[in-house]
Protein backbone atom coordinates (compact mmCIF):
# COMPACT_ATOMS: atom_id res chain seq x y z
CA UNK A 1 0.00 0.00 0.00
CA UNK A 2 1.36 3.36 -0.81
CA UNK A 3 -0.37 5.45 0.57
CA UNK A 4 0.55 8.09 3.69
CA UNK A 5 -1.27 9.52 6.69
CA UNK A 6 -0.17 12.23 8.39
CA UNK A 7 -1.62 13.52 11.88
CA UNK A 8 -0.64 16.79 11.63
CA UNK A 9 -0.46 19.26 15.06
CA UNK A 10 -0.15 23.10 13.95
CA UNK A 11 0.34 24.17 17.52
CA UNK A 12 -2.00 26.84 18.77
CA UNK A 13 -2.75 29.87 16.67
CA UNK A 14 0.78 31.45 16.17
CA UNK A 15 2.18 30.35 12.77
CA UNK A 16 5.49 30.81 14.65
CA UNK A 17 4.71 27.69 16.15
CA UNK A 18 4.40 25.06 13.07
CA UNK A 19 7.34 23.31 13.31
CA UNK A 20 8.85 22.77 10.54
CA UNK A 21 7.97 19.03 10.07
CA UNK A 22 4.21 20.26 10.42
CA UNK A 23 5.31 22.42 7.54
CA UNK A 24 6.52 20.03 5.13
CA UNK A 25 3.84 17.39 6.01
CA UNK A 26 1.04 19.97 5.08
CA UNK A 27 2.83 21.30 1.78
CA UNK A 28 3.49 17.21 0.83
CA UNK A 29 -0.26 16.45 1.37
CA UNK A 30 -2.43 15.39 -1.70
CA UNK A 31 -5.67 15.77 0.71
CA UNK A 32 -6.16 17.83 3.91
CA UNK A 33 -9.19 16.83 6.73
CA UNK A 34 -9.58 18.79 9.59
CA UNK A 35 -11.93 20.89 11.84
CA UNK A 36 -13.01 24.13 10.01
CA UNK A 37 -11.50 26.40 11.97
CA UNK A 38 -8.17 24.25 11.91
CA UNK A 39 -8.19 23.65 8.58
CA UNK A 40 -8.64 27.82 8.26
CA UNK A 41 -5.33 28.10 9.62
CA UNK A 42 -3.32 26.36 6.43
CA UNK A 43 -3.41 28.59 3.30
CA UNK A 44 -5.01 26.97 0.08
CA UNK A 45 -2.76 25.12 -2.52
CA UNK A 46 -3.89 25.06 -5.50
CA UNK A 47 -4.63 21.08 -6.59
CA UNK A 48 -4.64 19.86 -2.28
CA UNK A 49 -8.23 19.04 -1.60
CA UNK A 50 -9.77 20.39 1.62
CA UNK A 51 -12.03 18.82 3.37
CA UNK A 52 -13.51 20.83 6.53
CA UNK A 53 -15.59 18.50 8.84
CA UNK A 54 -17.52 19.48 12.37
CA UNK A 55 -16.36 19.87 15.47
CA UNK A 56 -17.64 16.72 17.19
CA UNK A 57 -17.00 14.82 13.73
CA UNK A 58 -13.73 13.05 15.12
CA UNK A 59 -14.59 9.63 14.32
CA UNK A 60 -16.44 10.25 10.30
CA UNK A 61 -13.29 12.63 9.86
CA UNK A 62 -10.46 10.13 10.93
CA UNK A 63 -12.02 7.34 8.74
CA UNK A 64 -12.52 9.52 5.51
CA UNK A 65 -9.16 10.45 5.85
CA UNK A 66 -8.09 6.77 6.56
CA UNK A 67 -9.80 5.11 3.57
CA UNK A 68 -8.24 7.96 0.85
CA UNK A 69 -4.46 7.01 2.07
CA UNK A 70 -5.71 3.35 1.58
CA UNK A 71 -6.07 4.32 -2.10
CA UNK A 72 -2.72 5.58 -2.37
CA UNK A 73 -3.07 9.16 -1.81
CA UNK A 74 -0.94 11.39 0.38
CA UNK A 75 -3.23 12.57 3.47
CA UNK A 76 -2.48 14.90 6.24
CA UNK A 77 -5.14 15.34 8.80
CA UNK A 78 -4.56 18.47 11.33
CA UNK A 79 -5.45 19.47 14.78
CA UNK A 80 -4.47 22.53 16.68
CA UNK A 81 -1.38 22.44 19.34
CA UNK A 82 -0.68 18.28 19.57
CA UNK A 83 -2.35 15.75 17.79
CA UNK A 84 -2.16 13.11 21.00
CA UNK A 85 -3.42 15.55 23.33
CA UNK A 86 -7.22 15.12 23.49
CA UNK A 87 -7.08 15.23 19.46
CA UNK A 88 -7.61 13.41 16.66
CA UNK A 89 -4.22 10.84 16.95
CA UNK A 90 -6.22 8.65 19.21
CA UNK A 91 -9.39 8.88 16.77
CA UNK A 92 -7.43 7.49 14.49
CA UNK A 93 -5.87 5.27 16.21
CA UNK A 94 -9.70 3.67 17.36
CA UNK A 95 -10.70 3.86 13.62
CA UNK A 96 -7.79 1.79 12.66
CA UNK A 97 -8.48 -1.09 15.57
CA UNK A 98 -11.78 -1.19 14.57
CA UNK A 99 -11.44 -0.29 10.74
CA UNK A 100 -10.17 -3.09 7.81
CA UNK A 101 -7.40 -4.87 8.81
CA UNK A 102 -5.51 -3.05 5.75
CA UNK A 103 -5.76 -0.36 7.49
CA UNK A 104 -3.03 -1.88 10.00
CA UNK A 105 -0.52 -1.87 7.42
CA UNK A 106 -1.64 1.94 6.51
CA UNK A 107 2.17 4.25 6.79
CA UNK A 108 1.33 6.73 9.57
CA UNK A 109 2.84 9.61 10.92
CA UNK A 110 1.96 11.32 13.89
CA UNK A 111 3.70 15.10 14.06
CA UNK A 112 3.45 16.40 17.16
CA UNK A 113 3.06 19.94 18.02
CA UNK A 114 2.99 22.56 20.92
CA UNK A 115 0.00 21.82 22.57
CA UNK A 116 -2.39 24.61 24.77
CA UNK A 117 -0.72 24.44 28.39
CA UNK A 118 3.12 24.82 26.95
CA UNK A 119 1.75 27.90 25.33
CA UNK A 120 0.19 29.57 28.37
CA UNK A 121 2.20 28.22 30.77
CA UNK A 122 5.44 30.43 28.60
CA UNK A 123 2.99 33.43 28.40
CA UNK A 124 2.30 33.13 32.07
CA UNK A 125 5.70 32.19 33.56
CA UNK A 126 6.64 28.29 34.66
CA UNK A 127 3.19 26.98 36.16
CA UNK A 128 4.24 23.82 34.91
CA UNK A 129 7.84 23.91 36.45
CA UNK A 130 7.50 20.61 38.55
CA UNK A 131 4.98 17.78 38.56
CA UNK A 132 1.59 18.64 36.43
CA UNK A 133 -1.68 16.87 35.05
CA UNK A 134 -3.80 17.26 31.97
CA UNK A 135 -7.45 16.43 32.40
CA UNK A 136 -10.17 17.62 30.16
CA UNK A 137 -13.27 18.53 31.92
CA UNK A 138 -15.29 17.09 28.80
CA UNK A 139 -17.77 14.53 30.79
CA UNK A 140 -19.14 13.71 26.76
CA UNK A 141 -16.84 10.23 27.08
CA UNK A 142 -16.54 10.06 30.98
CA UNK A 143 -18.68 10.61 33.12
CA UNK A 144 -18.51 13.43 35.84
CA UNK A 145 -17.93 11.02 38.97
CA UNK A 146 -14.75 10.35 37.26
CA UNK A 147 -13.77 13.72 36.77
CA UNK A 148 -14.33 14.77 40.38
CA UNK A 149 -12.46 11.06 41.77
CA UNK A 150 -9.46 12.66 39.08
CA UNK A 151 -9.39 15.98 40.50
CA UNK A 152 -9.48 14.86 44.07
CA UNK A 153 -6.60 12.80 43.23
CA UNK A 154 -4.08 15.26 41.43
CA UNK A 155 -5.18 18.40 43.74
CA UNK A 156 -4.50 15.74 46.74
CA UNK A 157 -1.21 14.85 45.55
CA UNK A 158 0.11 18.28 44.83
CA UNK A 159 0.26 17.65 40.95
CA UNK A 160 0.10 21.61 38.98
CA UNK A 161 -3.49 20.81 36.94
CA UNK A 162 -4.21 22.35 33.47
CA UNK A 163 -7.81 21.73 32.31
CA UNK A 164 -8.72 21.34 28.63
CA UNK A 165 -12.05 21.56 27.08
CA UNK A 166 -13.18 23.51 30.39
CA UNK A 167 -16.49 24.80 28.85
CA UNK A 168 -19.09 24.19 25.72
CA UNK A 169 -22.21 25.04 24.65
CA UNK A 170 -23.48 22.26 26.03
CA UNK A 171 -21.43 22.09 28.85
CA UNK A 172 -22.27 24.94 30.78
CA UNK A 173 -21.51 24.55 34.13
CA UNK A 174 -18.79 21.77 34.76
CA UNK A 175 -16.02 24.21 35.37
CA UNK A 176 -17.43 26.13 37.90
CA UNK A 177 -17.70 22.47 39.80
CA UNK A 178 -15.02 21.83 38.93
CA UNK A 179 -12.97 25.01 40.81
CA UNK A 180 -15.72 23.84 43.69
CA UNK A 181 -14.22 20.42 43.53
CA UNK A 182 -10.76 21.66 43.76
CA UNK A 183 -11.53 24.55 46.69
CA UNK A 184 -11.65 21.42 48.55
CA UNK A 185 -8.41 20.67 48.55
CA UNK A 186 -6.26 23.85 47.52
CA UNK A 187 -5.79 27.50 49.80
CA UNK A 188 -7.64 30.20 48.50
CA UNK A 189 -4.41 31.97 47.40
CA UNK A 190 -4.01 28.96 44.49
CA UNK A 191 -2.54 30.83 41.53
CA UNK A 192 -4.79 30.29 38.53
CA UNK A 193 -4.42 31.12 34.75
CA UNK A 194 -6.95 31.46 31.84
CA UNK A 195 -4.78 31.26 28.90
CA UNK A 196 -7.70 32.86 26.02
CA UNK A 197 -6.74 32.21 22.28
CA UNK A 198 -3.22 32.17 23.28
CA UNK A 199 -1.42 33.22 20.01
CA UNK A 200 -4.04 34.61 18.23
CA UNK A 201 -4.48 38.54 17.53
CA UNK A 202 -7.31 38.26 20.59
CA UNK A 203 -5.44 36.65 23.25
CA UNK A 204 -6.06 36.93 26.98
CA UNK A 205 -3.69 35.97 29.90
CA UNK A 206 -5.26 36.46 33.14
CA UNK A 207 -4.01 35.83 36.71
CA UNK A 208 -5.92 35.44 39.67
CA UNK A 209 -6.57 32.77 42.36
CA UNK A 210 -8.58 30.35 43.26
CA UNK A 211 -10.83 32.00 45.47
CA UNK A 212 -11.54 34.52 42.56
CA UNK A 213 -11.76 32.47 39.34
CA UNK A 214 -14.99 32.81 37.61
CA UNK A 215 -15.69 29.64 35.57
CA UNK A 216 -17.89 32.55 33.21
CA UNK A 217 -14.51 34.15 32.39
CA UNK A 218 -13.91 30.84 30.40
CA UNK A 219 -15.27 29.65 26.79
CA UNK A 220 -13.93 27.11 24.45
CA UNK A 221 -11.13 28.57 23.67
CA UNK A 222 -9.85 29.08 27.11
CA UNK A 223 -6.99 26.47 28.89
CA UNK A 224 -6.90 26.96 32.37
CA UNK A 225 -3.76 26.47 34.78
CA UNK A 226 -4.74 25.84 38.28
CA UNK A 227 -1.34 25.70 40.56
CA UNK A 228 -0.51 23.74 43.39
CA UNK A 229 0.37 24.62 47.28
CA UNK A 230 3.99 25.26 45.73
CA UNK A 231 2.92 27.44 42.91
CA UNK A 232 4.26 31.11 43.52
CA UNK A 233 3.38 34.63 42.23
CA UNK A 234 5.91 37.30 41.73
CA UNK A 235 4.79 40.73 41.50
CA UNK A 236 6.56 43.22 38.63
CA UNK A 237 5.34 45.89 36.12
CA UNK A 238 2.93 44.69 33.93
CA UNK A 239 1.67 40.89 34.05
CA UNK A 240 3.36 38.81 37.25
CA UNK A 241 5.74 35.74 36.99
CA UNK A 242 4.32 32.62 37.80
CA UNK A 243 5.85 29.85 38.47
CA UNK A 244 6.37 26.07 40.29
CA UNK A 245 9.71 25.58 41.81
CA UNK A 246 11.47 22.75 40.80
CA UNK A 247 11.85 21.87 44.05
CA UNK A 248 9.12 20.44 46.63
CA UNK A 249 8.34 19.40 49.89
CA UNK A 250 5.83 17.27 52.23
CA UNK A 251 4.14 20.84 52.94
CA UNK A 252 3.95 21.57 49.26
CA UNK A 253 1.53 18.21 48.46
CA UNK B 1 15.79 48.40 30.90
CA UNK B 2 16.70 47.96 27.12
CA UNK B 3 18.00 44.04 27.76
CA UNK B 4 15.95 40.97 27.18
CA UNK B 5 16.40 37.31 28.10
CA UNK B 6 14.41 34.53 26.06
CA UNK B 7 14.31 30.98 27.57
CA UNK B 8 13.87 29.01 24.07
CA UNK B 9 12.82 25.60 23.95
CA UNK B 10 14.90 23.33 21.15
CA UNK B 11 12.36 20.70 21.50
CA UNK B 12 13.73 17.24 21.34
CA UNK B 13 17.12 16.54 19.12
CA UNK B 14 15.29 16.69 15.02
CA UNK B 15 15.95 20.37 14.09
CA UNK B 16 12.51 19.81 12.55
CA UNK B 17 10.72 20.27 15.94
CA UNK B 18 12.74 23.15 16.48
CA UNK B 19 10.22 26.33 16.03
CA UNK B 20 10.19 29.55 13.62
CA UNK B 21 9.70 31.42 16.75
CA UNK B 22 13.20 29.21 18.80
CA UNK B 23 15.32 29.90 15.75
CA UNK B 24 14.43 33.40 15.57
CA UNK B 25 15.08 33.93 19.22
CA UNK B 26 18.11 32.32 18.87
CA UNK B 27 19.20 34.40 15.91
CA UNK B 28 18.87 37.62 17.54
CA UNK B 29 20.43 36.63 20.69
CA UNK B 30 24.21 38.47 21.31
CA UNK B 31 24.84 35.60 23.90
CA UNK B 32 23.84 32.13 24.36
CA UNK B 33 23.76 29.88 27.71
CA UNK B 34 22.79 26.70 28.16
CA UNK B 35 23.86 22.71 29.35
CA UNK B 36 26.44 21.67 27.09
CA UNK B 37 24.99 19.47 25.08
CA UNK B 38 21.77 21.38 24.20
CA UNK B 39 24.28 24.41 23.18
CA UNK B 40 26.22 22.45 20.86
CA UNK B 41 22.74 21.58 18.64
CA UNK B 42 22.71 25.69 17.91
CA UNK B 43 25.48 26.22 15.17
CA UNK B 44 27.90 28.67 16.29
CA UNK B 45 27.68 32.44 14.39
CA UNK B 46 30.15 34.84 14.62
CA UNK B 47 30.24 37.59 17.22
CA UNK B 48 27.76 35.77 19.43
CA UNK B 49 28.93 34.69 22.51
CA UNK B 50 28.81 31.18 23.95
CA UNK B 51 28.36 30.00 27.61
CA UNK B 52 28.02 26.41 28.21
CA UNK B 53 27.79 25.04 31.61
CA UNK B 54 27.22 21.61 33.28
CA UNK B 55 24.03 20.10 33.86
CA UNK B 56 23.49 20.67 37.51
CA UNK B 57 24.19 24.27 37.06
CA UNK B 58 21.19 25.84 36.58
CA UNK B 59 20.74 28.50 39.55
CA UNK B 60 24.18 29.69 38.67
CA UNK B 61 23.68 29.60 34.74
CA UNK B 62 20.00 31.64 35.15
CA UNK B 63 21.98 34.09 37.28
CA UNK B 64 24.50 34.40 34.53
CA UNK B 65 22.39 34.76 31.86
CA UNK B 66 19.83 37.58 33.77
CA UNK B 67 23.35 39.30 34.85
CA UNK B 68 23.80 39.59 31.08
CA UNK B 69 20.39 41.08 30.28
CA UNK B 70 20.52 43.51 32.82
CA UNK B 71 23.84 45.19 31.21
CA UNK B 72 21.37 45.73 27.84
CA UNK B 73 22.51 42.63 26.19
CA UNK B 74 19.90 40.45 24.17
CA UNK B 75 20.33 36.94 25.93
CA UNK B 76 19.31 33.67 25.06
CA UNK B 77 18.89 30.71 27.29
CA UNK B 78 17.96 26.96 25.96
CA UNK B 79 17.01 24.42 26.85
CA UNK B 80 15.86 20.67 24.81
CA UNK B 81 12.18 20.07 24.58
CA UNK B 82 9.85 22.68 26.43
CA UNK B 83 11.64 25.20 28.92
CA UNK B 84 8.71 25.01 30.79
CA UNK B 85 8.56 21.37 31.78
CA UNK B 86 11.16 20.35 34.35
CA UNK B 87 13.62 23.03 32.54
CA UNK B 88 15.39 26.34 32.60
CA UNK B 89 12.10 28.30 32.77
CA UNK B 90 11.36 27.57 36.51
CA UNK B 91 15.06 28.12 37.38
CA UNK B 92 14.68 31.81 35.43
CA UNK B 93 12.03 32.61 37.78
CA UNK B 94 13.41 31.32 40.81
CA UNK B 95 16.50 33.41 40.12
CA UNK B 96 14.51 36.60 39.56
CA UNK B 97 12.55 35.91 42.68
CA UNK B 98 15.21 35.66 44.69
CA UNK B 99 17.61 38.26 42.95
CA UNK B 100 17.89 42.16 42.41
CA UNK B 101 14.72 43.94 42.33
CA UNK B 102 15.78 45.17 38.93
CA UNK B 103 15.87 42.18 37.23
CA UNK B 104 11.84 41.72 37.83
CA UNK B 105 11.74 44.39 35.17
CA UNK B 106 13.18 42.85 32.97
CA UNK B 107 11.61 41.31 29.42
CA UNK B 108 11.26 38.08 29.86
CA UNK B 109 9.98 35.92 27.16
CA UNK B 110 9.34 32.21 27.17
CA UNK B 111 9.54 30.35 24.03
CA UNK B 112 7.55 26.81 24.33
CA UNK B 113 9.12 23.77 22.45
CA UNK B 114 8.01 20.26 21.26
CA UNK B 115 8.77 18.50 25.44
CA UNK B 116 9.96 15.21 25.21
CA UNK B 117 6.85 12.88 25.91
CA UNK B 118 4.41 14.49 23.18
CA UNK B 119 7.89 13.35 21.22
CA UNK B 120 7.68 10.14 22.32
CA UNK B 121 4.31 9.58 22.51
CA UNK B 122 3.92 10.94 18.87
CA UNK B 123 6.17 8.22 17.32
CA UNK B 124 4.14 5.25 19.94
CA UNK B 125 0.82 6.45 18.40
CA UNK B 126 -1.80 8.21 21.07
CA UNK B 127 -0.69 7.20 24.55
CA UNK B 128 -1.43 10.55 25.97
CA UNK B 129 -5.36 10.41 24.13
CA UNK B 130 -6.65 10.91 27.60
CA UNK B 131 -6.12 12.42 30.92
CA UNK B 132 -2.51 11.73 32.07
CA UNK B 133 0.54 13.46 34.12
CA UNK B 134 3.91 13.89 33.87
CA UNK B 135 6.06 13.27 36.96
CA UNK B 136 10.09 13.57 37.78
CA UNK B 137 12.04 10.93 39.11
CA UNK B 138 14.43 12.91 40.28
CA UNK B 139 14.90 12.78 43.94
CA UNK B 140 17.38 15.37 44.20
CA UNK B 141 14.60 18.34 45.15
CA UNK B 142 11.96 16.34 46.58
CA UNK B 143 11.39 12.98 48.90
CA UNK B 144 11.08 9.80 47.21
CA UNK B 145 7.89 9.63 50.09
CA UNK B 146 6.17 12.34 48.02
CA UNK B 147 7.13 10.48 44.68
CA UNK B 148 5.81 7.44 45.64
CA UNK B 149 2.94 8.88 47.13
CA UNK B 150 2.23 10.63 43.90
CA UNK B 151 2.66 7.44 41.78
CA UNK B 152 -0.10 5.89 43.96
CA UNK B 153 -2.48 8.71 43.46
CA UNK B 154 -2.02 8.67 39.71
CA UNK B 155 -1.88 5.39 38.82
CA UNK B 156 -5.16 4.80 41.24
CA UNK B 157 -7.29 7.55 39.48
CA UNK B 158 -6.32 6.07 35.98
CA UNK B 159 -3.91 9.08 34.66
CA UNK B 160 -1.56 7.60 31.58
CA UNK B 161 1.99 8.58 33.30
CA UNK B 162 5.02 10.36 31.39
CA UNK B 163 7.98 9.94 33.64
CA UNK B 164 10.86 12.27 33.40
CA UNK B 165 14.37 12.21 34.60
CA UNK B 166 14.07 8.11 35.52
CA UNK B 167 18.03 7.61 36.14
CA UNK B 168 21.22 9.29 36.44
CA UNK B 169 24.34 8.09 37.89
CA UNK B 170 23.84 9.46 41.03
CA UNK B 171 19.78 7.75 40.95
CA UNK B 172 20.69 4.35 39.86
CA UNK B 173 17.56 2.57 41.90
CA UNK B 174 15.46 4.63 41.39
CA UNK B 175 12.77 4.26 38.18
CA UNK B 176 12.79 0.32 39.55
CA UNK B 177 11.16 1.30 42.59
CA UNK B 178 8.65 3.06 40.68
CA UNK B 179 7.88 0.54 38.38
CA UNK B 180 7.52 -1.70 41.37
CA UNK B 181 5.08 0.66 43.16
CA UNK B 182 3.02 0.92 39.92
CA UNK B 183 2.72 -2.59 39.64
CA UNK B 184 0.61 -2.40 42.81
CA UNK B 185 -2.05 -0.43 40.92
CA UNK B 186 -1.80 -1.68 37.17
CA UNK B 187 -2.44 -4.89 35.65
CA UNK B 188 0.74 -6.82 34.24
CA UNK B 189 -0.49 -6.07 31.03
CA UNK B 190 -0.47 -2.37 31.25
CA UNK B 191 1.57 -1.02 27.79
CA UNK B 192 4.45 0.74 28.85
CA UNK B 193 6.96 2.98 26.10
CA UNK B 194 10.49 3.42 26.48
CA UNK B 195 11.39 6.41 24.55
CA UNK B 196 15.16 7.00 24.16
CA UNK B 197 17.14 9.93 22.02
CA UNK B 198 13.75 10.74 20.52
CA UNK B 199 14.67 12.62 17.06
CA UNK B 200 18.13 11.64 17.43
CA UNK B 201 19.79 9.61 15.24
CA UNK B 202 20.05 6.85 17.59
CA UNK B 203 16.30 6.95 18.83
CA UNK B 204 15.11 3.88 20.02
CA UNK B 205 11.52 3.40 21.03
CA UNK B 206 10.31 0.28 22.56
CA UNK B 207 6.90 -0.95 23.29
CA UNK B 208 6.87 -3.20 26.31
CA UNK B 209 4.20 -4.27 29.42
CA UNK B 210 4.70 -2.85 32.93
CA UNK B 211 5.35 -6.64 34.21
CA UNK B 212 8.34 -7.54 31.55
CA UNK B 213 9.28 -3.42 32.10
CA UNK B 214 12.92 -3.56 32.96
CA UNK B 215 15.15 -0.12 34.50
CA UNK B 216 18.18 -1.10 33.07
CA UNK B 217 16.82 -0.28 29.73
CA UNK B 218 16.54 3.39 30.76
CA UNK B 219 19.30 6.06 30.79
CA UNK B 220 19.59 9.84 31.03
CA UNK B 221 17.98 10.32 27.37
CA UNK B 222 15.09 8.02 27.89
CA UNK B 223 10.96 9.59 28.60
CA UNK B 224 9.27 6.61 29.55
CA UNK B 225 5.40 6.03 29.22
CA UNK B 226 3.09 4.09 31.66
CA UNK B 227 -0.40 3.66 30.27
CA UNK B 228 -3.50 3.35 31.91
CA UNK B 229 -6.18 0.24 32.25
CA UNK B 230 -7.99 1.94 29.11
CA UNK B 231 -4.38 2.45 26.96
CA UNK B 232 -4.27 -0.51 24.48
CA UNK B 233 -2.34 -2.05 21.60
CA UNK B 234 -2.51 -2.55 18.26
CA UNK B 235 -0.36 -4.74 16.63
CA UNK B 236 0.65 -4.51 12.84
CA UNK B 237 3.35 -4.88 10.61
CA UNK B 238 6.63 -3.13 12.59
CA UNK B 239 5.50 -1.49 15.69
CA UNK B 240 2.55 -1.53 17.72
CA UNK B 241 0.66 1.46 17.63
CA UNK B 242 -0.54 2.08 21.48
CA UNK B 243 -3.10 4.60 22.35
CA UNK B 244 -5.38 5.96 25.20
CA UNK B 245 -9.11 5.70 24.00
CA UNK B 246 -10.58 9.27 24.38
CA UNK B 247 -13.46 7.89 26.43
CA UNK B 248 -13.09 6.37 30.18
CA UNK B 249 -15.18 4.61 31.90
CA UNK B 250 -15.10 4.15 35.85
CA UNK B 251 -13.64 0.38 35.09
CA UNK B 252 -10.51 2.06 33.57
CA UNK B 253 -9.63 4.03 36.12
Amino acid sequence: MSGHLAVVGLGPGDARWLTPEAQSALDAADALYGYGPYLDRVPARPGQGRHPSDNREEMSRAGAALAQAAQGARVAIVSGGDPGVFAMAAAICEAIETGPPSWRALDVTIVPGITAMLAVAARAGAPLGHDFCALSLSDNLKSWELIERRLDAVAGAGLVIALYNPVSRARPWQLASALDRLRRHLPDATPVIFGRAVGRTDESITVTTLDAADALAADMATLIIVGSRATRVIPRPGRPLVYTPRAATEASA
